[in-house]
């Protein structure tokens, strides 16, 4: 990572940015990359979800999975017996990864069946996780993985105790080789396509939470805590 | 892929299922796990978007794109530049790929940390993706791709013409070694977790279409179609 810290050959401040590598610089539309920090953390804090690749016997594996952010690492927790978590074991010197996260914003409706896209952001991080065996940073991931799909969650649940603490694995991806991706507006119709008789413009996609539905269990004088009323 | 056609030894017609292999038996939440056609279709139809995961340089990648569903092919396409599709070009023997599709439609709060979870849909599919050549096929995998975001869109767009088709590079995946993985409910609370003061239960997710945005050039006599009206 290049040093952000310091005023560039403009005077101005430097916007700090991930250094792109031969495989965060795509092969096609490459106005639509960013490197920026805050483009990039913006993507993965509007996430929970991801999609985690790895290779197992010489085939990939794409699984999803949640993940958290807590400044330049991700986090990812899984059961000590899943599979990629056992491929990160202590014995292990990490785990090449790719973790890659996509909100899909609209449908982009060209003339030309050629020309139909999609509005996107997308972060995909290139690395190599590595198992957290600190206790504390281990307690600070699963927070993070909790607060990242209801903010201020992990303060109101019970915390994870020793025999669940023991069954749970965590692993660690720092952002550094990572490139985000954005595509916005409108088709991109040839000027010879413009009059054909065909609708073309974007759909946008709408996504939100319907109203929480408590446990059958649940005791009735436990009220919607307001970080769900929030969401 | 076991003969489908035929009785089992109860008499009944046999669900036709995906046979399952080692690494599509899950290694945790076996009872989540299906490999009955219907169900896998369902999942693959109503999404668009997958995340396809290759190896490049002997590392993972995991990329979001489109793809469309031919009864038991699935079909991605790209520019003949980009990375997998030169991967799977005519001088290779196809290219290992695995595509998941994955739909999360609630958030599942527990009063533990631990057994917070997601309702969700997910497919996972491991094989070799190899390049269609065949002029019929490629034709009909552009449509399936287009007619997998927005039904009907296909008949309503100008095709592909010499030059735009020679651009794009369309690439088979067979539905063989798949898995359905399904969660589904409220959440799963130790017994002497329940009187805890903690909401317990459901967030669901909503996803919908806000109103088709026509473009700036689009000739106001083009009405918004009904396949748009309908989704």
């Amino acid at each position: 990572m290049p040093d952000t810290s310091t005023p560039d050959s403009t005077g101005l401040p430097r916007i700090p940015a991930y250094e792109p590598t031969e495989r965060t610089v795509p092969s096609r539309a490459r106005q639509r990359a960013s490197y920026d920090h805050e483009t990039v953390h913006s993507i993965l804090d509007a996430a929970y979800l991801c999609h985690l690749g790895f290779i197992r016997d010489g085939a990939p594996v794409v699984l999803p999975t949640l993940f958290g952010r807590v400044g330049e690492r991700l986090y990812v927790h899984g059961s000590t017996g899943s599979r990629p978590m056992r491929a990160t074991g202590a014995a292990n010197p990490g785990l090449a990864v790719c973790l890659t996260v996509t909100h899909v914003d609209g449908l982009v409706l060209a003339r030309s069946a050629f020309h139909h896209s999609m509005n996107y952001r997308s972060v995909v991080v290139h690395g190599t996780a590595r198992t957290v065996t600190d206790p504390e940073e281990r307690r600070l991931a699963l927070d993070a993985i909790v607060d990242q799909v209801v903010p201020g969650r992990s303060q109101d649940s019970r915390p994870a105790d020793a025999k669940e603490l023991a069954a749970t694995a965590v692993i660690r991806l720092d952002l550094d080789e990572v490139s985000a991706k954005i595509r916005t507006g409108g088709p991109n119709d040839d000027p010879e396509d413009l009059s054909l008789p065909y609708w073309a413009g974007v759909v946008p996609l709408t996504h939100g939470y319907a109203a929480p539905e408590p446990s059958g269990d649940l005791d009735p004088a436990v009220q919607v805590p307001d970080y769900l009323t929030a969401l």
